[in-house]
C-alpha cells in the first residue's frame, strides 16, 4: 500500500496517528539541521519535517538529496505545526517523517510547476504532462468533469438516454470539410468521422427514443482559427414530439441546473431576442448583455447635412461609451487606429465627445450643430460624460465593425465580469444565408432545419427573408448551443435539398437514408448541441478553451507532445489502396 | 404542445381527466362501429377508443385510415376500461378519443415492430430506426444508458475524474492494425484513431491526475470475427500509487456495486486464480465457473498401457459429463464429430460410459480395464450416470479442443444460466507470449505491462517463464476487463521494448514521449479496461453485444443502412494529398 491518507486531508485532527504518504516533492527547504519538503498530490499539499535530532540519520541524508518533482513515499507521525498557515486546509499540521523511499527520481522539469510557471505556450505543450501537474490546468480538468456529471445527471432525470452513435460513418461533402478514414476491407472506400451525430440523432427520435442525448466528440478539418480544435466535444441532445418553446425550456433548465450547481448563481429566466433585433441592437448574433453600449441608428439624425460619407453609407450607427468623453487626443486616435486595423476594417470612425456640462465636441463639428449632436446622444444613450463612437458604412461590415468595437471597449472598461452570467436565447434565425462570392444560398444552420410554419412560399421568391425554428444559446456572448426544430417530412426536405442546389440525386446517393426514415413514421422533432469546451470555459470563467482540454492540438492541428501527424509505413499505404501523391 | 401525458403512465387515477398523446400505431382493430388503437411510445402502449356514437365522425372516418406506424396525436377523455388487462400498466384504462392528428403516415415497416419480429437480420440493419423501436433493441440501449450511469457514478464517488484523450493520435504498428486518419494540413502524415487510450491515460497518471476514468470509442482494423465490431466502447481506467491489490478491489467494487444496482445480486468476494490454473483446469483464460466439469488430467492414468494415441500424447485429459451416461450410440458419435470439426481440430475423442452400477464402459476397452477406468474417474470427478470425454494430444491445442468441448456441452445442457452471474479474477498472466509462426515473443497484454518483481532477468534465459502484473476480469465465461500495473521507470521500460524486438530507434520514435516522461517523475501505476459493450450484454443476459449497439457494422465492417465506407470526391483525395491505389 502506497499511502494511508492523501496530501490533501490531514488535519489536527490527526495528530499523533502515524501516516503514510505518496506524492511529489513541491519544494524542499533545507536549513541544515532541519528540512521542510511540501509533498504534493491531487488532492493538496502536506508538509513534511525532517529534523536532525529526530529522524533516522539515513533517511535524513536521503531528504538532502530531493529535487523537485521526485516522487517519494513517506512514513511518519502528524505532529501539531510551530508556525501554523491558514490559508492551507493542512497548514495545522507536518510529518515528523521516520521511513523515507525515493519511488522515482525527476529530471530538473523544463518549466516550473507552479501555478505562475515561467514556460512558454510551446514548451508546456511538449510537456503535457507536466503541465498537468499545475493547479490552473488540473483543476480545469476537474472542473470539466464535475460539469459533465451535472449534465448527465440532470437529462438522465430528465429520461434522456445516452446513446453511442458511430464514428466511422459516411462523408458528405456538404458544410465543413470532413476527416476520413481509407476502408482496408472495402477497397477504394472511406469513412468519414462525424461533423456531429445529427442524420444519427434524428434516425433515433424516428426510431422512438424520444429523448436522447450524447456528450460526443466531433471532427471538423477546418483551418484552425484561433483557440478552435480539429477535435472537439458536443453535448448533443434531441427530442421527439416537442416544439421549439419545449426544447427552449428544457435546455434552459438544464444551463440554470449547471450555473445554480456548479456556480451557485441563480437565474429566474432567460431573455429572449431575435436574430434582426440582435443584429440591429449588437451587431452580432451573439451578444454579451452584460453591459449596455446598444447601438444607436443615426441615419434619420446624420443623414440631412452636408456630410458625403454618412449621406452615401448604408447605415451610420454609434455606440455610447461610458466616461468616455475622457479621453485624450492621443487616446482617440489610438482607438481609431484600432477600427481601421485590418481585422476590423473600418475607413473611420467619427466621435462626439458628450461633455459634462452638456455641450458635445465632435469631430464632424464642421457638419453638424449642438442641436444635431444632442439627437446623436439620445439616439445612442449617451450621458454626460460619454463618447459616442460612430462608424459608417454597408449595414452588415459596419455591424460587424462597430461590435467588435464594443466588445474591445468593453474588455478595457472591464465590463465583462468572468464571473457575471449572463445567459441569453436569440431566436428566429434566417433559414439561408447568401454566400457572397458564389451568389447561392446555404443553410445557415444546416439543412434538416425547418423553415417558420407558412414561409415555405417565400423560398422561390425572397429566400433570404425565410425564417427558421432555429435558435442559439448565448452566454456571456459566447455562442454555447444552438439548435433547431428538423424537418420530417420527406417532401419538405426533398424542397429544402433542391433549394440547397442538390440534384435529386445527389440527395439521395447523401441522405436517402434519411429521407426513406421519414417515410416510416417520423415523429416531430428538434434539438440543441452544446460545445462542451466553450462551454465549460466560460462557466470557469475562462475566455480560452485550452486549459480545459487535456490533450490539446496546435493551430496546424498537431500534437506536439506526441508528435502527430506522422508518416506511416509503405506498408500501412498498401493494405489501405492508397498512396501518397503529394504535389513537389 | 404535442401531449400531456407519455404513452405509459395513464392509469385509473387519470379517469375523467381529458389528456393528449403522441406515439405511434402499434396496431388497431376495426369492429365497424367501434375502433381500438394501441397507441405507442418508448414509454408503453395506451389504448385509444374510437366510438361511432361518441367520436365525432370526421375523427372516427380519420381513425378508419390509421395503418400500422402512422404517427398521430390524439385528445380525449381517460375512462375506465369494459375489460381491463393487468398485464399492461395502462390496462385499467382507455382514451375516448374526440380529436385526432395525423402528424405523419408510414409506409407498411417491411418487417413488423413487434418482440418477435418477422424480419431477418440484414433487413433490420439496413432499417435499424426501425428495428430500434422494438423493445428487446429500445430496451438494450436503455439498460445499456443506465448501466453507464452507474459506472460514472459510482467511479466519480471514488473520485475519479473522467478526462478526454484524443482521437487523433499517432500510428504505432506494434499490435492490432490501425484506423487512419490523411491529415491535409501535414502534407503525407496520418493521425490514427486510438486502439485504447493506453500511453494518455499513462501520461495523465504522470501529470498527478491521480484516479483517471474514460468511456471512450476505441478502434481496430481488424478482419472481424463475429460480434466483434471495428469501434468498440471501452471504460478505461487508471490509477497512481497502487500496486494490483489496490486495483482488484476497487474495481471488483465497481462490478459488485453494477451487479446489486442492475440485476440486484449480492456477491461477496470474487474468487480469485492464476493464469496457470485456469488453463490446466478450464484449458481457458476466462473460464465460465458457473459449472463445473474441471479437467482431470491423465497422464499418469492413462500412459502406462498399450494405447499408443496416448503414449505419444504430451496431454491426455478428461472432463465428466453429468448425466451422459446414457447417451446413445449416435450422440456420442455426433459429439466425436462436433470435436473433430475443423473450428474445434480433435482428431479423435474417447469415451467412458460411468454406469449406474459402478461398472464402466469405453471406446479403449481394448487397452484398459475397470481397475484402469476407476481411476479416470476419479481423476475428472465422474459420478455414476457420468460420461467421461477424453481428448489427447499437444497440450496448448487439446486444452483449447477440451475447453471448447465443456463450453458446448454446457449449453446443451443448460448450465449457463444467464440470470446467474459469476465473476471471477484471473490473475499472474505470462508477460510474453510465443508467435509460432515467427518464432518472437510479443507482449501478452501490452509492451507496458510490469513483469512480476525479481522476474526480470528471467527475461533473458526463459522469456515465456515471466510472469505479469497483469490481470483479467472475467464474468460467465466471457473476457469483460483486464488490466496491468504498468512499467514507470525509463530504463524497465527500454529493456522491455529491447526484448519485443524494437530498436532503440523505433522505441523513441513510437514511445519517445512516454519515456521521456517517466524521467520527469513517474508516480507507479496500473489500470483496466472493460469492455463495455461485452459487459453490457451479459449483464442483460445476452451472448451478442449487437442489440446493446445503436448503429452496429457488419462483418465487413458496413453500415448497411447509410451505406458506408463509401468512395469520396477526387477534390477530397487530392485535398488530402493521396491517391487510390487499386489492384487490378
Amino acid at each position: 500500500m502506497y499511502r494511508s491518507h492523501s496530501c490533501g486531508e490531514l488535519t489536527s485532527s490527526h495528530i499523533t496517528q502515524e501516516v503514510t504518504l505518496s506524492g511529489w516533492v513541491q519544494k524542499s527547504r533545507d536549513k541544515g539541521f532541519m528540512i521542510w519538503v511540501d509533498l504534493r498530490d491531487r488532492y493538496g499539499i502536506t508538509q513534511l519535517i525532517f529534523d536532525e535530532e529526530r529522524t533516522p540519520k539515513t533517511v535524513f541524508e536521503t531528504a538532502k538529496t530531493l529535487g523537485r518533482e521526485f516522487v517519494i513515499q513517506v512514513t511518519g507521525e502528524v505532529i501539531e505545526r510551530v508556525s501554523k498557515n491558514p490559508n492551507m486546509p493542512t497548514g495545522d499540521i507536518e510529518i515528523l517523517v521516520k521511513e523515507l523511499k525515493v519511488l522515482n527520481a525527476s529530471l530538473l522539469p523544463p518549466f516550473t510547476i507552479e501555478n505562475e510557471t515561467d514556460g512558454g505556450e510551446d514548451i508546456r505543450m511538449k510537456y503535457r504532462y507536466l503541465d498537468i501537474r499545475r493547479n490552473p490546468v488540473k483543476d480545469s480538468l476537474i472542473f470539466r468533469h464535475k460539469v459533465t456529471m451535472e449534465v448527465r445527471k440532470y437529462l438522465s432525470e430528465q429520461e434522456f438516454i445516452e446513446v453511442e452513435t458511430p464514428y466511422l460513418i459516411k462523408s458528405t461533402p456538404e458544410g465543413a470539410r470532413d476527416f476520413v478514414v481509407p476502408s482496408r476491407m472495402n477497397e477504394g472506400q472511406f469513412y468519414a468521422l462525424p461533423q456531429s451525430p445529427q442524420t444519427f440523432k434524428q434516425l433515433l427520435m424516428v426510431g422512438g427514443m424520444d429523448k436522447y442525448f450524447q456528450i460526443v466528440k466531433c471532427f471538423r478539418d477546418e483551418d484552425l482559427r484561433a483557440d478552435r480544435q480539429p477535435e472537439f466535444t458536443q453535448i448533443d441532445c434531441e427530442m421527439a414530439f416537442v416544439e421549439q418553446e419545449d426544447i427552449l425550456n428544457v435546455f434552459e433548465g438544464l444551463t440554470r441546473h449547471l450555473l445554480k450547481e456548479i456556480k451557485g448563481i441563480d437565474i429566474e429566466k432567460f431573455p429572449r431576442m431575435t436574430f434582426d433585433h440582435a443584429m440591429k441592437t449588437y451587431g452580432n448574433d451573439k451578444p454579451d448583455i452584460r453591459f449596455g453600449m446598444e447601438f444607436g441608428e443615426l441615419n434619420e439624425v446624420a443623414q440631412h447635412k452636408e456630410f458625403k460619407v454618412f449621406n452615401s453609407a448604408e447605415l451610420v450607427v454609434g455606440i455610447a461609451v461610458p466616461g468616455g468623453a475622457s479621453y485624450t487626443r492621443k487616446e482617440i486616435d489610438k482607438l481609431i487606429d484600432w477600427v481601421k486595423r485590418p481585422q476590423v476594417g473600418a475607413l473611420g470612425m467619427v466621435y462626439v465627445k458628450c461633455n459634462e456640462d452638456g455641450s458635445f465636441k465632435s469631430s464632424v463639428d464642421k457638419f453638424y450643430n449642438q442641436e444635431d449632436l444632442a439627437k446623436w446622444a439620445a439616439a445612442t444613450g449617451a450621458k454626460a460624460g460619454d463618447l459616442i463612437c460612430v462608424l459608417s458604412g454597408n449595414t452588415n461590415k459596419v455591424r460587424a465593425q462597430l461590435s467588435a468595437l464594443r466588445m474591445e471597449l468593453a474588455e478595457r472598461l472591464n465590463l465583462r465580469n468572468p464571473e457575471e452570467f449572463a445567459p441569453l436565447w436569440v431566436m428566429d434565425f434566417p433559414l439561408l444565408e447568401l454566400d457572397e462570392e458564389t451568389g447561392h444560398y446555404h443553410a445557415m444552420h444546416h439543412p434538416f432545419t425547418s423553415p417558420k410554419p407558412g414561409q415555405l412560399e417565400l423560398l422561390d421568391t425572397n429566400p433570404g427573408d425565410v425564417k427558421a425554428n432555429a435558435y442559439d444559446l448565448v452566454l456571456n456572448g459566447n455562442e454555447i448551443g444552438g439548435g433547431s426544430i428538423r424537418i420530417h417530412d420527406k417532401e419538405m426536405q426533398a424542397i429544402m435539398f433542391k433549394h440547397l442546389g442538390f440534384t435529386e440525386e445527389e440527395a439521395k446517393a447523401q441522405f436517402g437514408f434519411l429521407m426513406d426514415a421519414f417515410q416510416y413514421g417520423a415523429p416531430p422533432h428538434g434539438g440543441l448541441a452544446f460545445g462542451l469546451d466553450r462551454l465549460v470555459a466560460i462557466l470557469g470563467g475562462q475566455e480560452t478553451i485550452r486549459d480545459f482540454i487535456a490533450f490539446p492540438k496546435n493551430n496546424s492541428g498537431r500534437d506536439v507532445m506526441i508528435d502527430a501527424p506522422a508518416p506511416i509505413d509503405d506498408e500501412q499505404l498498401k493494405e489501405l489502396s492508397i498512396k501518397l501523391d503529394i504535389q513537389a
